[in-house]
């Protein structure tokens, strides 16, 4: 069955918030979300800032230990204006060099969702009209954490939340991990385009149209958010430092291989030793976001 | 001018050696390098453990502050037996996983330069006949470190070293600061495929053919190891945590596109904040490797 | 006035849960706290585990943006049962020492107030019948945390937590930021004795009577909590890794020693500079905790 | 048998260089050091900077694998004249904070050995005449390196080197694991006083008289630095992040308690679970130091 719901308030924690919206599983939904700081697509404040979210969506029978499966179906920026800050983040660059980033100033950029581009509108630069390929995907998305907690959207753990990883464009598969009855499942944070690790702590916030599919896998455990796209697994650890990140995650994919692909642990070591890939997600939030990831070419040798 | 180099000793410490040849700059080499175990071609042991190099080739005219260009023109592997280890090295996964990975046994994959394959030998396991594309590389390469300092192959720093960063492919070009007379080149450590990180404390290693071109960049100081294909400019930051490497990275980006792009600081921030990307080199050896990448259509955007 | 409280709940996330009690500024509380585990001085289990706490306690006219003082006045174990773990965790040893640690075992105390120590009691070991002096301390206590956050009592941030600082002991004052009307103060997690680091992941577990003054400090904003005792002052920085939960620790004495105690930036990093010291006091919990000091010795010598 | 000796010249890398003077097992040595920049009791500039040691100690019969003690006998500033920096170390600060730092100036003490204090004469502050007590130590002291290195003396390893910890002050024993054949023992970098963590990057740098002693354990091998004082024993681990380095103390205190105080590893464990103390040696150099610590009391339980 498909939703179509218009959001009337956002939540800035996740957590076993009222839920918006009850679904069945395998149910889709079509909803809005508004940008980091409130904005909707008239750029009016509807919320407080803080990556206000969209949700929570209860899925009928979700229950902790299971999965809750999240297809990103469609990621649509509902509106032209995105921003971004102007310089990196402190703690991207070596302290030392931290005085010389320039002042911040508002960076304000076009986007164009049919020529598939964001145009560098403000400030006056050296890079002339800068320009690049629109790629949008939700900075902050998940569940309910763990043990009960609120989390705010500033940060991401198990549950996923404010991981601000390029990779979640449409198309993509994400499996959270649900800890909350019904999973809660939450979306918001847009971003047009960004790059790897979020580094001035923002991508180019917009507000966005969104249809999405949820679906509980009964009886099926994972430890970190893990995704799927046409050429790819991967999975997500989020931790300070990046290398706790990276730990988690590489853990993730050798009890995944385990889990699904039939390896036993040697088996799933060796196919990682030559054939692991890593992105980074963000190393600007509260935790950094560290992606571990196999082709598919080479599941597909596995006999 | 080209050199044709036989090599007679090795090193597995960095440093102001006793020049093995000396060339001029803009000359090339053809020589060959051992595995990381002492090995040649022939698998016949000539040299201790410890990634042992070959050079140090001594560049005339190459001072401290100057820039040493290394073009990596021909690397291939000299032999069809490659190994590594099988499982991941405990400081990858989460600290509580560690027991269960499984004990290590040597692995031996089949190099075939012709096909342009690694094919898994041994042990058995569900792989089966698990094989990955070549893409052979030096593990460890460099000049002599800053502060008159010999350094074991075994780590690296602003003079290169052992950075294990798959990206280092035939065709690159890869620029090092100057800290000794001559630069000091050395090359050694192949590795016919990698995955990232070098998770498991080796590539598939090899003994190699190799071909470089070595070309002083005379007044020109840099940072860190900056390189150069066809699609990509990138900078190798090396240090622990992966936080730290990531941070130097990024930092010596910064200052490359305002020394070598005509931009401004605010200019280079914002040419950052969404089109950066990010590559792990190692995530194994004492000092941890980041690359932070720009795409060359971003700077060809630059008026 | 002075409050008796006897707890009926207890709570395993700290945020702005009902009140158990409303008290007004300056007013002390004597109640209770159970183990970490949840079990009370009976050795009953009271409530699930997780470092129950008891409270929270409202505080009338705690705004947020105001300082909350509590005054650890007693803090006295309420039975002799105490426990730990047998083994350092995984994340304080050399990755391959990991499958070194022997396997885990409980270990008891019995903890003697009157005698003021704690023997340990089971497993037999080569150490006999090892004593250490008893110094009581709550592993969790603090105040509801930032932006509406309902966090687990596993960790740390600005709002206290889990810090396992062994340092707090009665007699101290501790200074927390309230981000919720009435603060919202916890208090739970008791430990007989503590080593640094809370290593093994536990102190001895017990359940105490406590006894605390909570005081209003109106208009005076801090960053994260600072305690003060005979001979020190001190900041509690709470983040992983380490070296980021100095940082935190060492930029709040700044700031403290310009905001009370007359000294301009340049003073301030001067006393630091030969005057500071630094206590690790978890390092086992999802944040680590850095504790930054300096002794009043110093501070008496500002004229 | 105990030796005068007047350097000539310094090392500022510390690795097997020509031995200025070769002594038996078990003898001791009169000589001198140099601050930090170089300078000599007379201000007379001796020597690069970068930390010049005096040495290297060629100790007769000290071979790969044995141990190399050192008793700081002592330790004595031989001029009034100390520098430090003004501004902590931006490093040690919250990145946004770096800017807030105040710009560097050179600050002078007066270092009163028979008063034993240290006496801050310049800038100007709103300290007044602060004083501090002396504690003289060396910031850089050790044996060659492992791997035939030469490494400077800004870092440190398992060889020891710059690891800045406040607590080698006269009257403590230091054990090295020894490299090279000879040892080969440095010694500079004099602090007449120091906070933890070195946290402006200098302590308080003056020249010094040194006597130290000399002993060779034949056969005994141990992995890092491991002190001892009337009080405590305590390792030092040498690494970045401080996780790191507190990883190697802490699994280097469970090899000691293992291999010579008779526990087993379920003792050693147990022993540190409650009983462990750390104390910050360095965080501004290339690699930090922390140390793990037990006090003499808790062995003498060791039945």
């Amino acid at each position: 069955m498909h939703h179509t719901f218009r959001p009337t308030h956002y939540h800035t924690t996740m957590g076993p918030h009222d839920a918006v919206l009850t679904v069945q599983s395998g149910d889709s939904v079509s909803t809005t979300t508004i940008d980091a700081r409130g904005f909707d697509h008239r750029r009016v404040s509807v919320s407080p800032r803080g990556n206000p979210q969209t949700g929570p969506f209860y899925v009928e029978g979700a229950e902790p230990g299971d999965t809750l499966r999240v297809t990103l179906d469609e990621l649509r920026p509902n509106r032209r204006y995105g921003f971004c800050q102007s310089s990196l983040a402190a703690n991207v660059v070596d302290p030392d060099y931290v005085p010389e980033l320039p002042p911040p100033v508002l960076v304000e950029w076009d986007v164009d969702v049919e020529a598939g581009t964001a145009t560098l509108v403000r400030p006056e630069s050296k890079l002339g009209e800068f320009v690049l390929p629109l790629a949008p995907m939700p900075g902050c998305f998940g569940v309910a954490p763990k043990n009960g907690q609120f989390l705010d959207c500033a940060g991401s753990a198990e549950h996923g939340g404010n991981m601000d990883y390029r990779g979640f464009i449409a198309g993509t598969t994400v499996d959270f991990p649900v800890f909350q009855p019904g999973g809660c499942f939450f979306i918001g944070d847009g971003h047009a385009v960004q790059g790897d690790g979020e580094i001035c702590g923002a991508g180019v916030e917009i507000s966005m149209d969104v249809r999405f599919t949820l679906t509980v896998i009964k009886g099926k455990s994972i430890g970190w958010p893990r995704g799927e796209n046409e050429e790819w697994i991967f999975t997500c650890g989020n931790a300070r430092p990046l290398d706790q990140a990276l730990q988690h995650a590489t853990t993730e994919v050798l009890r995944w291989l385990q889990q699904d692909y039939g390896l036993d642990a040697l088996s799933a070591n060796l196919l990682l030793t030559q054939g692991v890939r890593y992105e980074v997600g963000n190393v600007f939030d509260p935790q950094y976001t560290m992606i571990c990831k196999v082709n598919k070419e080479l599941l597909r040798q596995i006999p």
